[in-house]
């Protein structure tokens, strides 16, 4: 048996972890008032597998052998639950979907492959017999990059890199590490730790994504200020393609135009599958710390992001939630008694004493990293910048918190959803001139979707990432559906996407486009370059074998 | 008359200006021992242009009045020099064939659009026609991006974006220009620096070259360690294509891949013509110093730049010369007399008392910029690394010639062909791991190359811009040609290149790839990687309209 881990078939993470609102005393009513739903109801929703009516695989017994000679019998797997499990990513309609039983096409088959080899081979034998190859990481993405066309009749393959997982080499006079696509962001950061180094790279998806995964979405984490998004980290990588592998040295800059490096980073499986990458890795810093702060309203803290940006200061995390997400945020800390309850109450009284409108406060969070004076330096220089924007330190406390629960957010949609509440996260980026604009479009646009479809719905946003001419804007959205909860979805999510490209924002600074995004490409990047990417993938792939009608849909 | 400047057609920068060895005492005891050229000797090349023996253009009146309808009349230039101006760049290959007459193909018409509907309406005039369009900018590249290839048979058109040169807006919240492709480096930093704004982009043709060509050899300036490479400051780009406008508006990062914006960047005319970009400006800092330093050997240098690549520090400029290089710039020094002359003889005796050899002294430039105390932050972190590696600061005096004298290098190579010597320069980057080796197996090749030809050659280098993960070395190579210069120059840069490639560096960092680096593309990228730039390039030029023939050759 191929042993490889993968997600629950129903939703995020683990089996047996769950999000837990009963030490959180807060969130019962936050939640009650913002969508009009009773958490201590107790869940609609019991997995079933069982009752799922999954296709059957059209794999064949002569192409299924063939496979196994390239992999061992072992590696591949035709069963039901396989299947299923690969059919789709975690976004909100991958969950409703498969909770439905909605499973119109399933790859017809999983592969182990167990090196890179076996990855190439596989690939000519799935182009020469023209099946369908879609690369599986994590099984993490929310952008429909995963799923098969459901009207697709030849074999689909479930390429899973899960066995090729280990860190291959660390060059440390360069900071470069050889590391296997499948190697999951634990795994890879335990590995690269043991020897004091970290690709410092770690988006909402960490623990159940890929190195592969990441490159093929031109993914971001939440450190990317200081170490870049996936396409700055890789600088060397190694695709399978049918008459060979792509090969791209680890080069820290080159005039080779137009980069092929570039081509394959967020190309979602559509030149080939991708079986290493060669990436950035840092010397663990002597200090990160994730320092707190308060503003008065999002327009300072927006404000005082760009100011960050423009300044000396190179901080490694830079984030500010609007007032919505702070609300969310003090409404899902643990109970908190004695004097740290006592010193919230008499803070927020402070504040109130000063003016504040306490409804508006807005948290934000910095990051530093490095030696422990240049930490205590770049503290100073952002320190300035906030105070002249209205805002104030609070301290180490919640940003140790927010840093050890981050990961744990996409459980909370399970929880909602067991409870009848869709809810999902779109995010853009645009510059810094637009994003006011932006965000009160996209708020104003998502409240009239939720009127149109009768909802009461929720909306909040925090800026993840800054760069030098803009930042990241990520939205979280939920509201209680009703019988078409897909339907619904799609009518929210839609108005998001417009209003992020009407306002001068991107469909996706780091979820990719997949299918869920395709819809926006010819207005995000204009018909022409649409036109220069599909012929790209035309001549890469004539037969449209590899992961097709994602990212560009079939006209 | 259309109103564009041009280089001299024989060499480089402007007619008048040349380089002067006269107030030099040290250069020409220097050049006698590294090439044996008595560099008194007069010129023995006087530029003739009517001795030239120009192709005729092959335009014909009925196109020629088609781009007349287009451009004006006035814009449409078939003349002799116009042509033979727009036949080459300025690599030494250039200078040689057009000193020599060897313009076996030029341009048959240079066209001058005035604005960016009428690029987009010669791009389709052009396709509809089947003649060829080569965009020219300032006509400094040294990679062959420029010359129509000698079989040529079509209609070949070089269009001159030098009309398309204004600032045309500047976002100053978000530090972003919208700025035409034909805007020369001087006259783009002069209107952004009136009103407080640098793009921070200053390659050594500087003077000579423009924004559209920046961006379609993907080139990389002085400051790039800390403004990036063009690569990382252009945001969105406009590209005139036969059936519209490419259109990538500016985003600050964004996960859709393949990222069209990296198709353009390095593009080199082969998918179409850039007319303008956004492109990303910082406010002038308050300071801006460049600090020299000596170190004992090159691989102290090499080791300090590593370190502080590393290191919390983020200087504008790291750069170190080997100690031929460094020895080359004291003896470009003008005649220093009295205290300073005397200081400096002062400190060589000290440094021989602590044991430097003072033939291994290599001198190298670190600069910073920002507010005044960040500027004494970071001098201050790299003053101790210095100082690690046995090196000592010698002050901001050599900085501020360096930073004076640095465009005017390229004149001293027409100074000396004057003279019967050809030079160049070569570049690349690799890990910081390979460095040391790709240095010493440069040197080691190209001294083989020298007496395969039987010639006495020179060759230094300097690291340029650093990265996390390497760096970019730079060789300048010069030696006294014989009957057959091309011949002994191909010889030696083919020698050169291999080198870099067998040593794990790319085949340039910011020269571009055009038709003098195109054969080590298959070696550099991969034949796979080659296989997908080739299909990009037939999908969107099926007929090989756009300056076909660079990058990738015609097989």
């Amino acid at each position: 048996m191929t042993e490889v881990r993968h997600m629950k078939w129903w939703g995020w993470g683990n089996e047996g972890i769950a999000f837990e609102h009963r030490n959180k005393p807060e969130f019962a009513p936050f939640v009650q008032k913002a969508i009009g739903l009773d958490v201590s109801a107790p869940s609609v929703y019991v997995p079933e597998f069982d009752t799922l009516d999954v296709p059957e695989s059209r794999i064949g017994d002569s192409f299924q052998s063939e496979l196994a000679d390239i992999v061992g019998e072992d590696h591949v797997h035709v069963d039901a639950m396989s299947r299923v499990v690969h059919t789709f990513g975690k976004s909100i309609r991958d969950l409703l979907r498969v909770r439905s039983g909605s499973l119109e096409r399933t790859p017809d088959v999983v592969v182990y492959p167990g090196d890179e080899e076996q990855v190439q081979q596989l690939v000519a034998a799935a182009v020469a017999a023209n099946a369908v190859v879609i690369p599986f990481g994590g099984g993490s993405n929310i952008a429909g990059s995963l799923e098969p066309a459901p009207d697709e009749e030849r074999v689909v393959i479930s390429l899973d890199l899960g066995r090729l997982n280990q860190v291959l080499d660390i060059d440390e006079d360069a900071g470069l590490a050889r590391i296997q696509a499948g190697a999951l962001g634990p795994d890879l950061e335990r590995d690269l730790g043991k020897r004091g180094w970290t690709m410092g790279h770690f988006p909402d998806s960490f623990t159940h994504s890929t190195l592969g995964g990441w490159v093929a979405t031109r993914s971001s984490g939440m450190q990317s200020d200081k170490y870049g998004d996936i396409a700055d980290i890789v600088r060397g990588v190694r695709v399978a393609r049918p008459d060979g592998m792509v090969t791209i040295r680890a080069i820290p800059s080159a005039s080779t135009g137009p980069s092929v490096r570039e081509m394959i980073v967020g190309s979602e499986g559509r030149l080939g599958v991708i079986t290493e990458a060669t990436v950035q890795v840092h010397r663990t810093p002597e200090v990160r710390e994730i320092v707190g702060y308060f503003f008065p309203s999002w327009e300072a803290g927006l404000a005082a992001m760009r100011e960050i940006a423009e300044s000396d200061a190179s901080p490694s995390v830079t984030r500010v939630s609007d007032a919505p997400e702070s609300a969310f945020s003090f409404a899902t800390r643990k109970e908190s008694k004695g004097i740290e309850a006592a010193g919230t109450k008499a803070l927020m009284r402070v504040l109130k004493a000063r003016g504040w409108d306490l409804d508006q406060i807005c948290l934000s969070f910095v990051g530093y990293e490095g030696s422990a004076s240049h930490v205590r330096y770049e503290k100073k220089l952002v320190k300035r910048i906030v105070k002249r924007h209205g805002g104030f330190g609070v301290g180490k406390g919640p940003g140790r918190l927010y840093d050890q629960k981050k990961f744990d957010t996409p459980y909370l949609r399970d929880f909602l959803l067991d409870r009848g509440a869709a809810g999902d996260v779109s995010e853009t980026a645009a510059p810094w001139s637009k994003l006011q604009h932006l965000y009160d479009h996209t708020i104003s646009s998502a409240r009239k979707a939720y009127d149109d479809i009768g909802v009461q719905g929720w909306i909040m946003c925090h800026l993840s990432h800054s760069y030098h001419s803009g930042a990241c804007l990520y939205f979280t959205f939920a509201f209680m559906h009703g019988d078409e909860p897909l339907k619904q979805y799609d009518h929210v999510k839609s108005a998001i996407q417009q209003a992020f490209i009407d306002a001068g924002g991107t469909l996706s600074h780091h979820h990719a486009v997949g299918v869920e995004h395709s819809a926006w490409l010819p207005q995000d990047i204009s018909p022409e370059g649409v036109a220069l990417m599909q012929g790209l993938f035309d001549s890469a792939d004539p037969q449209r074998n590899f992961n097709p009608d994602k990212i560009i849909p079939r006209s």
